[in-house]
């Protein structure tokens, strides 16, 4: 395995845990069952990436012919169960501020890693040269998870209410683009941080875009 | 027609008529018009398999290239449409506990052989050895039609509410790929009883997942 | 480009921009920030066709290919923004009847032509003669986007609480596969405007499918 392999499965194995864990903490607080956690975390973490494989024409998508994401993501959904149930057993526990916390940080470490793996499989699959595909791949893969987490769990989406989501993806995604003279390995590194950063200063200092008022 | 065709074809019709009439008795219990009623049993009896179809890069999905199966769903929603239409009229004939035990037996019946029909599906298209692929297949087949229609219905989805609804799904997968070595039309007969029975005693005798409490 | 071409590329610019507009409408409705209208009008106008090139088997679909309509779509969301924008800083200017106006038309706008680009799409890739299956597609085509835009907005999708609303749409591709005999410019431009017709007529005299009594 060569150093951009080893790189690029490390980084998906940690956005699949990291999605997987905020797909399962977002089930948790709809006090599901443990099955519903875990069919969460699994959708969060492996639907970006299967959305992306449909729209690229790579069928079966890659996460069907490889169980071990979907594996890191059924196990951190249940460990995830677990650490909630623990805690719901002490009465007078319940930091909502804490659980938004990492929620954030789980989410947008997962937003990172997911879109520059969306631009690299684009470029995989030889459209290297078509930046609006690769940026659209890279945000569709990004934020596809998190979309359907929130759909399926029937809460308003992170996508349309959260502080420059989306627009955090793109901006990694075009940054990771522009990246690939400098190497794939690189590209992939600091288009990731751009993401993560963005949003979580956007969180912090609660930037906003421009809103209708009501 | 050799007999294994004919089996999966008769399996196929009660499964499609069977969603059908689910998706069309939620549609009712939300008072829509009849074209409503009509898409939601549509979109229950043929979405799981066009969903599958599209994850094993079979385009276009087979149910539009075979009128058939729509041309049944439609004409079951009709069906439940003016049998709801009949009963509304006379007042103070509103079972809903009857309701609620039809709509389980439809929707038990239809996972059950759509679940088998995935792992078909997966088989003839050649991915026999991934185990993995076929009862991931298996069980979006099954669950994925009733999924949509809960989606499209507003209501909360089954699959995340109800005992152990996606679990006889697997199951039942795990059981028919394992049942190959007797023949298929064995293990799609099995496997399909096996969701079923999984699926009615867990309704019945409201075996529940561990769950998080409030 | 010849007469036909250039034809389609309008009409699919005129459905594009009142689908974006459409969209950007509804996410401005629900006060949502600037992307999350974009996001929406983008959606809406690029969703149909997307589920219609993965049904067919256009991968990576078309919209992906040639950003122009994307970015038609993010123009006319953006001025859908600032013109309500403007609109909400003077107070007392809140007319929903004009609201609800414009939304129908553009709405019906985008159907008629959506329909009709889903059946020439079929037909160009060589299901000319599968009546069924253009009929599906351009259905899904047409009322895909606004079935997006309702469920990511969490309204009550237009397709089960409107007047007509599909049936419009499949009536329209029926008219403009069997029109195909007399040209297919000839088939869109009838297709389209038979799907307005009856969509502006039906909200018009509030045409009623048969409902459920509550």
């Amino acid at each position: 395995m060569d150093i951009q392999t080893a790189i690029t499965f490390c980084l998906e194995m940690i956005g699949t845990v990291a999605f997987a864990a905020s797909g399962a903490m977002v089930g948790a607080g709809c006090s599901m069952d443990i099955f519903g956690v875990c069919v969460l975390g699994v959708v969060t973490a492996v639907g970006g990436g299967i959305i992306r494989d449909i729209v690229l024409g790579i069928l079966p998508p890659t996460v069907f012919l490889n169980s071990k994401y979907a594996l890191a993501a059924v196990i951190t959904s249940c460990l995830v169960f677990f650490a909630y149930y623990m805690k719901k057993m002490e009465p007078g526990q319940h930091s909502s501020q804490a659980f938004e916390r990492i929620l954030l940080i789980m989410d947008s470490i997962g937003l990172g890693i997911f879109t520059v793996m969306g631009v690299n499989t684009g470029i995989r699959q030889g459209y290297g040269s078509n930046v609006f595909l690769l940026v659209f791949v890279g945000t569709i893969t990004g934020v596809g998870g998190g979309l359907l987490r929130d759909m399926m769990a029937g809460v308003p989406p992170y996508i349309f209410v959260r502080h420059i989501y989306a627009c955090a993806s793109i901006v990694g995604a075009i940054v990771c683009v522009w990246m690939q003279q400098f190497g794939a390995v690189w590209a992939m590194v600091v288009g990731s941080c751009v993401v993560v950063l963005i949003r979580y200063l956007a969180a912090h200092y609660r930037w906003n875009l421009p809103k209708l008022p009501r």
